[in-house]
């Protein structure tokens, strides 16, 4: 397997200290959900003053997120979306319409508050994590949570995408993340991406877990042609036929195809479930993240919220497959976590109304006249 | 045209003081959407650090605002969501699966803070203006906007549901609480409604204006069954054959087969967008008002966004014929502004990232590779 240069920089023991038994030991920890919980707050939702089932999927969305919380009026204060960086060797097959370049520009973007993601973080409320797990460029800030695992993975064009090690040593920084965020307080967590590439990986993720043709799943990224996109399907489909990643082993293909950023994603997922904490999913690359964790555990999908819909054909067979209704369709095609963010206000909407609506016996409201 | 007993009970002058040209004045002050405005807001898009067109919609959004207000930076500060309620005599003919009792009920739990919009209008900052504008019952509250044109409209299975006078008033109620909104300050209105048996007020509306069979567009309101819905038809077609409203005339098919809360929310829209604020619709009842007020005027269109699509069948027919499309779809029916105020949050989304996005040369972020 091939090892990135940068990997020697920084305490690889730490690294080869990440075992599978820890990773199975987090999946272990996910539960079902609470069906009592769920139960009176279905009782609860047809208490309250309007007609039954009108609310529609905000009822729901609060009856899960009973689920998820084992509470039957379940509540969101504190929010956090954690985005995670990374670069991808697979840009110099020219699969991107953007040079690599534009990765640690844009991480500097979120730590300078100008990005999509901050303006709608801000007007959530939610907090913004930055996780530098693997941009080919050096990066300092005071709020950049600095866990470098690799200078990028290497080209899945000639190579698997990550050794195993450095696969183990991504979804540990993802389970620490999560940890750090949580600990904090956190009862809604969003996730998003950066990397230049990361639509390619993520087409790879999913054409092999879900064993749809690269063609099937393959979209425009973040502007490429229709001659750059046939171009990036074969190259799709060279990675794919020399790495052989095995559809029934997330984690294999995760290091034959994945990225550091989505591996991390992949560990925030496992740890959020883990720790009953519900996760909304932005895009395409965020959803090959679930797609992954939801394959090592099939319970976590549970804890999952889709935020909406993006313009990724990849995107949508992810969804399907996670039978997961996106909340959002408003062709949005960003990443970052924008539209995981942008659907947080639909799951407070849905807390609002379960816990704040009168009763009919409260308002004095009569109930529907008998059939 | 019946006249309901009400209509002395309440200075009947001001009412008929109301006439066409009033109406039509209001009409004519409708101006077109700001287009240089908007030029200069898609160009900002496209210098903001992010793919071009990757934020979708959101994009488009913003643009509209941008023509609405008549600058680059629109901005959304104060908003309102304004709920009218009013009864209906055509509930006599068993047509809601709730008695006609619930309306003044539901208007009392607005009023305490309890119901469905209250709470989303507290999630979304917005204020709550609820009128009395023909609800079948005393009703006395200190932040109740007292504008009782009769108690409920007459049963449109008999008669017209409206006096010329009546529509003419309630229109003319619109315009006022519309204009004292305004003058408050306000930058965004959400329209919502209350009045048990009103789907059916709608379904004939929109009948007649769109030229649809009311089987096309009639579903099951609040909750009626199968059998229900079929009687419901049945009425409608009897209130259609009988009243015979003119399909070019909107005023005739709103006094004919339509309420005072939809007359109401026609006013608001005209209104509102006579003084270029943008209107947020709601579902199937706030949608007739639109279609209505878009009749009189198509250039009202221009500023209005649909908040959802409600489940009920004649709403996507109405946002079809209006080109539409709405921000959520989240299967609600319960109608009070909910999807409207719910939308509220997208439509900041669109100008957070508008106004407060750095730009490439800001960030200094390299742009789209040339092809």
């Amino acid at each position: 397997m091939s090892q990135t240069p940068i990997s020697s920089l920084r305490g690889i023991t730490r690294g080869f200290s990440m075992s599978i038994e820890q990773i199975q030991e987090r999946l272990a920890l996910v539960q079902p959900l609470d069906k009592e919980a769920m139960q009176q707050a279905a009782q609860h939702q047809q208490q309250l003053t309007k007609p039954a089932g009108s609310l529609g999927r905000l009822e729901e969305i609060a009856i899960r997120l009973a689920g998820i919380q084992g509470t039957s009026l379940p509540h969101i204060q504190q929010k956090s979306v954690i985005v995670m960086a990374g670069d991808h060797g697979v840009t110099r097959e020219g699969v991107s319409a953007y040079p690599a370049e534009v990765t640690p520009q844009m991480v500097l973007n979120f730590l300078a508050g100008g990005a999509a993601i901050n303006a709608l973080a801000r007007q959530a409320q939610a907090e913004v994590v930055i996780v530098d797990i693997g941009v080919a460029a050096p990066l300092a800030h005071p709020q950049l949570i600095s866990r470098k695992v690799a200078l990028g993975s290497a080209n899945m064009a000639e190579r698997p995408a990550l050794t195993r090690e450095q696969l183990f040593e991504a979804i540990q920084v993802g389970f620490e993340v999560l940890d750090a965020t949580a600990e904090k307080g956190c009862h809604l967590i969003a996730i998003g991406e950066m990397g230049i590439g990361n639509t390619t990986a993520a087409s790879a993720i999913s054409a092999a877990l879900l064993r749809q043709p690269v063609d099937a799943l393959t979209g425009h990224g973040t502007g490429i042609n229709t001659e750059q996109r046939q171009h990036k399907v074969r190259v799709l489909e060279r990675a794919l036929e020399l790495n052989q990643p095995d559809p029934n082993d997330a984690l294999d293909v995760l290091a034959k195809v994945g990225g550091l950023e989505i591996a991390g994603l992949t560990g925030v997922i496992i740890a959020a479930a883990a720790r009953r904490i519900p996760v909304l999913i932005d895009g395409f690359i965020s959803g090959s993240a679930a797609l992954a964790a939801c394959a090592l555990n099939p319970a976590i999908r549970n804890y999952l919220f889709a935020g909406h819909t993006s313009v990724e054909p990849g995107h949508r067979l992810i969804l399907e497959h996670l039978q997961l209704q996106p909340l959002l369709n408003l062709n949005m095609r960003l990443g970052e976590g924008t539209g995981a963010v942008l659907a947080m206000h639909i799951l407070e909407a849905a807390l609002h109304t379960h816990n704040e609506m009168a009763t009919f016996a409260q308002a004095g409201v009569s109930e529907k006249e008998e059939e």
